[in-house]
């Protein structure tokens, strides 16, 4: 196998072969290095793949599958009955080594159930958290996570995701000593519910980490730290709430006018970071493998992105680094 | 009394009387039936309102206090030994019936409990909570509770909620029959964690309510429903995001050029709802009359906005009408 090879659920998310395929062939002529196996049903698969040559690319292996996970699917349902799905196959492909990541559009449930019990965690990982970059003032990113795979959390699961967001950080971000900061409604050390009080006693006792207390919403995007860890309930409000915002303001562009048509250009521009269309995919991070879940409504630069993305983190072996990052912590993050 | 007297607390928040005062004389100006309590320490307080000549106007009484609470003090130490502030005073004089309704800048945790404890929920309720405005895609506001009175919450307290945003979007937003959604992070009934999927089931059984179903983050602003319930963590959250992401925006916008200086302004005036310095104060609603909550760093147009604000909340008795609501209500609603 490929040292660069990334296995993709060409289903899934709200529009499937028409964003991936043309994603997929985009990816192959931007790296030339990269393989690719390709997951989803042949009537709906085949046309467009013939339609950009992907039938008989050297670097491409297809895989016909008989089902695909909808976005009405519960997770259990699909993890019983579902095993011969694009998005399935592709973890599989994960797990059995064929693959080194895995980019899917598809049911967030579904993906990270599938993805737990195919993958399995990393040893003193409870969960998996879904992790986000965010456009910060004056330049870079923050990361995000939980934003959506687990939607409560202990304190114990809180300390794990900084541990993790702490080596994507240094790995993504090129940042050496990563800022890590817990969301809560307030800075001072009583503000906040039992659980996120829980999580600062114990990340203040890390050795090694770089624990910089409490962020607020309002903060997300302010450059003060590096990675924002929350449980996913809040991360996956927060980071739509951010959408929604952004969405209304654009609206509020749409007016007649040539100087609101130059506004909405610009917004649409400095907005791109928010714009599901255009930000990069979110990854599930805890797992034996890298998978990247592409944004449902993405189209095919977004998807193109996941793919990169999920390219990006075989390069950096992410995985690897969060298993030795867990086997040099102290024993507390791993109690609950 | 008059029928239309509100009480301030003239300190709290970042600014006090440099910012409370030119409200409070705008306020008299504007409705000639208002009557105001003012509450403060006299060193701080004297000299503006002699600058504002509301130290012998006809339509204000001031009480000096002896203390204030800062944004640092806890809040069982503010209600234990804070009694002489005058954001204790301010309550007490709501709920000795010298004034209707209660304004304050300060520390919202000490706001809170000495509400609850000087004035008391209505029955049915269990805790108040803080609700806001927000803007909608194509004009109007929705409101959104809790914005940061609770920092975790079970079922029924998000029923009451609900029970009580009911009441404030007919009297505040003069919607008949207002539509009434759960924040969760997906549409589907299995989604979210299990004090939200009760608290829907529980909605659903609910006489009289038009119970919409879930809403995310990205819905807060669509226009799509009119009441959206959730706990204060994540909606102190969710609107704080809103602010932060509202400020990336103009801060983008501080560049040189003429084009630049445009975008900013017209920016600035889009933005103004979600700008601190422009929107409403927070009412925490639920109690026996009505507090509002302006924010901490609001300048003058906000804090009169505020006082405005608990005018009308005295006109309309949303107190009254939340108290006859959980009259009516079914015992589901109070049952946890």
């Amino acid at each position: 196998m490929s040292q660069l090879t990334v296995a993709l659920d060409m289903m899934g998310g709200d529009h499937g072969p028409p964003v991936t395929v043309p994603a997929a062939a985009q990816a192959l002529s931007l790296l030339p290095a990269l393989h690719l196996v390709l997951f989803g049903p042949e009537a709906e698969l085949s046309p467009w793949l013939q339609r950009f040559r992907l039938d008989s690319h050297p670097r491409v292996t297809v895989h016909f599958c008989s089902q695909q996970v909808g976005n009405e699917h519960k997770a259990a349902y699909a993890l019983r009955h579902l095993t011969d799905s694009s998005m399935r196959k592709a973890l599989d492909a994960l797990a059995s080594g064929q693959a080194r990541a895995c980019v899917s559009a598809g049911n967030t449930g579904a993906l990270m159930a599938m993805a737990v019990k195919v993958l399995n965690t990393l040893p003193g990982v409870d969960r998996p958290a879904l992790i986000t970059r965010l456009p910060q003032a004056g330049g870079g990113y923050a990361l995000l996570l939980d934003v959506g795979a687990n939607v409560s959390c202990d304190a114990g699961q809180l300390v794990q995701f900084a541990l993790m967001g702490e080596q994507a950080a240094r790995h993504t971000l090129d940042i050496d000593r990563p800022r890590i900061a817990l969301l809560n409604v307030g800075a001072e050390a009583n503000k906040g519910n039992e659980v996120v009080r829980e999580a600062a006693l114990r990340l203040q006792d890390t050795a090694g980490l770089h624990y910089c207390g409490y962020v607020e919403g309002d903060d997300l995007f302010a450059g003060k730290t590096d990675v924002i860890v929350c449980d996913g309930f809040v991360g996956n409000v927060a980071l739509k709430t951010s959408e929604g915002v952004a969405r209304l303001l654009l609206g509020l562009g749409q007016r007649r006018g040539f100087l609101w048509k130059i506004l909405t250009f610009w917004l649409k521009r400095r907005l791109s970071h928010l714009n599901p269309d255009q930000y990069n995919g979110a990854s599930l991070i805890g797992l034996r493998a890298s998978v990247v879940k592409s944004h449902g409504s993405a189209g095919s630069p977004a998807f193109l992105n996941a793919i990169l993305q999920a390219v990006a983190e075989i390069e950096h072996d992410l995985p690897a680094s969060i298993a030795h990052r867990f086997d040099t912590a102290p024993q507390d993050s791993h109690a609950r």
